[in-house]
């Protein structure tokens, strides 16, 4: 089906194309990317924008000799393509398949694996200046978005990068988008260089030149590239400032310019970068349409590019309903986000308090500190930050709010295990670093409804709080019109019993739920409780239950690691009680991607596998 | 004695001087500083670079209506001087005196506390949008050293800068120094602007002017600055293409100049960075002569800048020899430092191995990926980091290094209290936010010889690994020739006993030592394991003791919540042993700065308190 596409086995046989082979190539990827991820879901227009760039390295560089470093690198299935995994992307993402993400376990190929933006720069520099060391000649080549560059660390690279090396090729993929449409100086910046006269004319020259001559022409067009930018720019450019030599911008779909402009920064002598233009979705008219909703998405229609009408809320979504009303009725509400309006919903928020919604790019760090800043003067900051991105402003959180008691609220969304996406994206550390830290809050709902109130009871509380919540949707309770503020360090107690007492947090709940009545169907006495607080822990529930239990269970979605449970035996361990505690989480390793009902089965965190090791613990014998 | 500095019982009384005055006022702080530092010790070169700056801001600006947020915050001496605490200036970073950095609870002066680099652009950034959208007037001023630029949150901040806020007053303080001279392309790029002679023959005029028009030539002066600054860099200034008006540089020790040209920016109605041009350690010539010394360091000499000749060595020295001693067996290995090769003593491992010793700056996220990009070719990059420091590369550490289980090690210094610095600087985190990560090792030396050790069994150990050693000395042990590595997970038994078993861990194994005498002397028999790993573990020792013993101990020089002891207890539920711990360790609460031994025993963290803990639960009585 696919004549060319079926014979890349290796990135070797890309380089015995032709360039109108090439180009027939490019095609059979675009249509196979549109239909392989309608299947599975995934980041189709991401990977559309890149596929001429990726042709374009693989047939120019040597990997794994040479290294390719993506960022992020949602944006490497054209790369697995060329790199042997063809047959297997039908797998992608899907249990036991594919990562999402370049992966060094997964292909010699994936040289530095991903998931977190901004790391590509200085990886790259640490494996160029290794080569350097060893003598080598290999080439690194580092593919970074435009949003990229709203994160500091590309900055803390750029600052070292040509004092440390000569040969390093930076790709900087500018669609002018992230997840979202960028925000800040450096890209109007970028917009500025791509939007210029100049530029755009010799864009058309150069597509006509390269129509005429072929690859003949593509140096010439190289040079001239050259020099036009650095007239548009001026000897100003933000990258000529760190040392570095900038060409473009150039046509990112233009696979005999970019061929000969990659074969051009080959022999350079001095970092490089080069400002490819794309178009996110490239090929697949509804992606084009609709960016932000192609960015990353589940499965679709490949012809109309629709996707299953929207049925339960998000916990994502319920999270930015419930600030809308916080901020209806309290004008110091305002909503931080670090480039993800769209994953944590705060799209819902802008357009009813434009004015207190802050988008500041991937730049988590930033985001803490802004908000710090801002709750110096009397607001109150809602950072919705995924569970793992959050890891990005750990100094910040203690350093900045946790020690100055400042009354920020980081809102964790995708708290627990992320699902498809892989140990990049699982939010199963939070409990962890979080806990040890003095002042900090950490609450866990155990429905929707929960959610709510725990946002209420951070507004209302004078100091740092956090709040984890799942990916996807919740139990599907009916939220109140107005939340209730909880009284903070106060478990739930869902029922009583004498024989097992349950502390489940969060997700866990449902699950503790499902545990109790297969411990009932036993003949035990099962208490619940909805644990809700991982930090203060409600120590007067957890000891009262624990001297009248015989076995204690902690059911968490976190490793078991100084999570929940650990906290509870910390408890235990100061009232000086006994009872055995059985805990239900997360083991000492990284979790793969999968679906969770699947992983948490592998891994014991059912009411099955918990039902199989309290078995034996029971004072009451089981069925009496 | 001080005419002048005795009169400032606030900054209003620094508005009252004339300026000849004021030039009184900074010869006086001068002396003020020199002295008063040689007996507490403290950051005295940077506070002398910014005596002018700081008069000056205090004269046109109004605190605390107006907010200061002072970039590290170091240099805030003379702003506490000037804020009403000239009186306690001889308590600073006493126990129960003034706290070496800006505080909140300290003074409502101190808008914005700090101690770790690079946070002061996001945090003004977030006062100023506060200020807008309340409709306030007041100014919010950061000072920021250049080495401020070297990480990465600046330049996030930088890029949301322009697009949210009209008002905002950013200086940099340039004098080419942090704790070491600053590297990379920034810091070069700041230094071209100050030596360009163009600014040099403006320097020169602006004074002659000054001289003779006093204020009244000021705002002329500073007009020429301008113009001059982009005669000088063009349109492509950094901070210009950031969205910011650059004004400078200037000399930032001429009081009408700085003072004319602050009442100017105030009225800027774009975010503006002033650059100035100070000299660090000004006016005190052992600290001109020495600037990486008088940085920050300990009681002196006022006169000669003499300090006590160094005894012992510290483990930050034992860590650098060591580490010499293995890059010169092996030629993968590499040292990374984040601006800190004194701090960490790396200098003494630079001039060994030049071409193997990186500092990237204060830039600990890229300074982590930096490593993980030469692990992945077969590199040994060890990394000296604070512990409170790594904090800032955390979700490195997580998502780059452990889960692709690269070789990177990081060397922790300053692990456990760190003292007169207070709670932004102690490392009392460590184990905790580290536990929780799958593949990472953790190791604790009680002892000089056995960090060294331990750095060999990190180096041959093909994943990641952290030490965490104390600041100062250590028991002072003699150090092997060349290192053993040890077993990993392995802890190592000091002495056998059957009532007691105490599992100290690092710097509290002395503690641990001297408690095992008290409880001898009370007939007990205790065991004494020196527990080296917090992860993974020595299971199968902490399970056998345990099993033997009436009671566990646990010591840690770390918080308890999610710490060593924690692990114990973990260790413990999962092997279903019920034997009682008293677990040793920091509170949940922000430590003060204080001297070690004192804080120590305020929290209980001594053999004696352990010891009133322990008595009531000994199996076999007392004293029998």
């Amino acid at each position: 089906m696919a004549e060319y596409l079926d014979r890349i086995k290796s990135p070797a046989d890309v380089k015995k194309l032709g360039m109108i082979e090439l180009e027939r190539l490019a095609e059979e990827i675009r249509e196979r990317l549109i239909q392989g991820v309608a299947k599975t879901g995934g980041h189709i227009g991401p990977n559309l924008g890149v596929v001429e760039l990726t042709i374009a390295m693989h047939y120019v560089f040597d990997t794994p000799r040479d290294s390719f470093v993506f960022d992020v690198s949602h944006q490497s299935y054209v790369h697995k393509l060329l790199t042997g995994r063809e047959e297997q992307f039908e797998t992608i993402r899907q249990p036991g398949g594919l990562n999402g993400f370049m992966l060094r376990t997964e292909s010699e190929h994936d040289s530095f694996g991903a998931g977190h933006a901004g790391t590509a720069l200085s990886a790259a520099l640490g494996m160029a200046v290794a080569r350097d060391m060893s003598g080598g000649s290999e080439h690194v080549v580092a593919l970074a978005g435009d949003a990229a560059f709203t994160n500091g660390i590309s900055f803390e690279a750029l600052n070292n990068m040509a004092a440390q090396t000569k040969r390093l090729i930076i790709v900087l993929n500018d669609n002018e988008w992230s997840i979202d449409k960028n925000v800040g100086a450096i890209a109007e910046y970028f917009h500025k260089i791509a939007t210029n006269p100049t530029y755009v004319n010799l864009h058309d020259r150069a597509a006509a030149l390269v129509e005429k001559f072929g690859g003949r022409a593509a140096s010439h067009i190289v040079h001239k590239a050259e020099e036009a930018a650095k007239g548009i720019v001026g000897r100003g450019m933000i990258f000529e400032e760190f040392g570095l030599n900038y060409y473009g911008p150039i046509d990112g779909h233009n696979l005999p310019l970019l061929i000969e402009t990659f074969k051009f920064l080959k022999k350079q002598n001095k970092p490089v970068v080069l400002h490819a233009l794309t178009q996110k979705g490239r090929g697949f008219q509804p992606a084009l349409e609709k960016q932000k909703k192609f960015h990353g998405l589940g499965p679709y229609d490949p012809e109309t590019g629709e996707t299953k009408p929207a049925g339960q809320k998000t916990y994502s979504e319920i999270f930015a309903e419930s600030l809308n009303k916080l901020a209806d009725r309290n004008d110091k509400v305002v909503a931080i986000t670090a480039a993800m309006p769209n994953g944590t919903a705060l799209d819902l928020f802008r357009p009813h308090h434009p004015t207190r919604y802050f988008d500041v790019g991937i730049a988590e760090e930033h985001a803490v500190l802004f908000a710090a800043g801002m709750a110096t003067k009397g607001y109150r900051p809602f950072c919705a930050i995924y569970s793992t991105f959050l890891q990005r402003a750990f100094d910040q959180v203690v350093h900045d709010v946790a020690l100055q008691e400042l009354p920020v609220v980081f809102c964790m969304d995708r708290g627990g295990l992320s699902g498809d996406d892989g140990p990049t994206h699982h939010g199963l550390f939070d409990i962890s670093y979080l806990r040890g830290i003095p002042n900090i809050i950490h609450m866990n709902p155990k429905d929707e409804d929960e959610l709510q109130d725990m946002m209420l009871t951070a507004l209302e509380h004078n100091g740092p709080s956090a709040i984890r919540y799942p990916r996807g949707t919740g139990p599907g309770v009916a939220v109140k019109d107005y939340p209730v503020a909880l009284e903070i360090g106060k478990a739930e107690v869902l029922q009583d019993g004498s024989d097992v007492a349950i502390f489940a947090l969060g997700a866990m709940v449902a699950e503790a739920e499902k545990l109790a009545k297969m411990l009932k169907a036993e003949g035990q006495s099962i208490a619940v409780i909805n644990a809700r607080f991982a930090k203060p822990i409600d120590a007067e529930c957890v000891t009262k239950y624990a001297r009248r239990c015989g076995v204690v269970i902690t059911m968490e979605d976190h490793v078991l690691a100084g999570g929940f449970g650990s906290a509870v035996l910390e408890t235990l361990n100061t009232a000086e009680i006994e009872t055995p505690v059985v805990r239900v989480g997360w083991p000492d390793n990284f979790i793969e991607h999968g679906k969770p009902e699947a992983l948490r089965e592998k891994y014991g965190l059912t009411a099955e596998a918990a039902m199989e090791r309290v078995k034996g613990m029971l004072k009451r014998p089981v069925g009496v």
